[in-house]
């Protein structure tokens, strides 16, 4: 089986600075219609800072779409025309303060493609220099950094819960896992 | 550090069958406003349906959001009042036929805390017996049985690339090694 939904009819319910909202009316294979709500985003990376003690950099962050602080690998939008892996650099140096030598290609992935086309790019970077921060005027960021065993029981006793940090973590982790084998 | 984004005012743009769309005028700590856009669902359940022989099984989906057919763990929806786990047990029955004598829960994680609310509840299932699944009439779904070595490679080589999915994975992978360590 493969098939694609054909848009009879697209309205933009909202656009706004960091996502826009749109609600498709859709053909099915049977031919009645069905609409979508769909929210779209311009993308996003996220970053795993690692040192070579394998401790790694995350930020605590307020939230408010959950209403609560959370812990989260650095991480941020992706601007008009900019290239993935210079957002990385960027957000990495705005969050953290931290530069480094290395940024490695990791995984991109969707975060909610039920409903959402933000696509997120990981990155590892690696060699890393502390600096200051530098976060946008609306962003309250504390930076921590955890070792990577510490950082797999976070996940799983729940106190580590964003997508995008959990996947990151298992991925560094299999990867140092895998060449020490 | 530990502070919240006080809502000065907050303004629906949008309700709809699957996500609603507000603006959050919030107060900074600077006691500078700063606006919010804040998708709120929800929450869904992801289930991984695993066979005594480390199978999983997965649903083949368009999804309009990214126009494109993804490879991805069951997950739905959970509708008003109802319970994670009921939600599971549905959602797996729904769009796979499978029933399962044992539902485990394993995590719960944020898909997108920077701009939605929407809470994910992973549950692994076993002891599986086929049966007919009975989507949505506007779902159309493929499912597939793969083993869990070839999902983990899936995963590093991009073929997998939806967050629900690599988290399920990797978590289910690790708990196996846990077990036979």
């Amino acid at each position: 089986m493969s098939y694609i939904e054909k848009t009879m009819k697209s309205e933009k319910v909202y656009e706004g600075k960091m996502l826009n909202l749109r609600i498709d009316t859709v053909e099915l294979p049977d031919k009645k219609y069905s609409k979508r709500e769909i929210v779209e985003h311009p993308g996003a990376v996220c970053i795993v800072p690692i040192t070579d003690k394998n401790e790694i950099y995350l930020v605590n962050q307020y939230r408010k779409a959950i209403d609560k602080e959370i812990l989260e690998l650095p991480a941020g939008k992706i601007e008009i025309g900019e290239e993935p892996k210079d957002c990385a650099i960027r957000e990495l140096k705005e969050e953290t303060g931290l530069e480094a030598d290395d940024y490695e290609y990791m995984l991109e992935f969707y975060t909610s493609p039920g409903f959402c086309n933000e696509k997120m790019y990981l990155f590892i970077a690696r060699d890393l220099e502390e600096g200051e921060a530098t976060p946008d005027t609306d962003e309250y960021i504390d930076v921590k950094k955890i070792p990577i065993e510490k950082l797999i029981h976070m996940i799983e006793i729940g106190e580590i819960c964003d997508s995008k940090t959990i996947i990151g973590i298992q991925m560094v982790e299999r990867l140092l896992k895998t060449k020490s084998e």
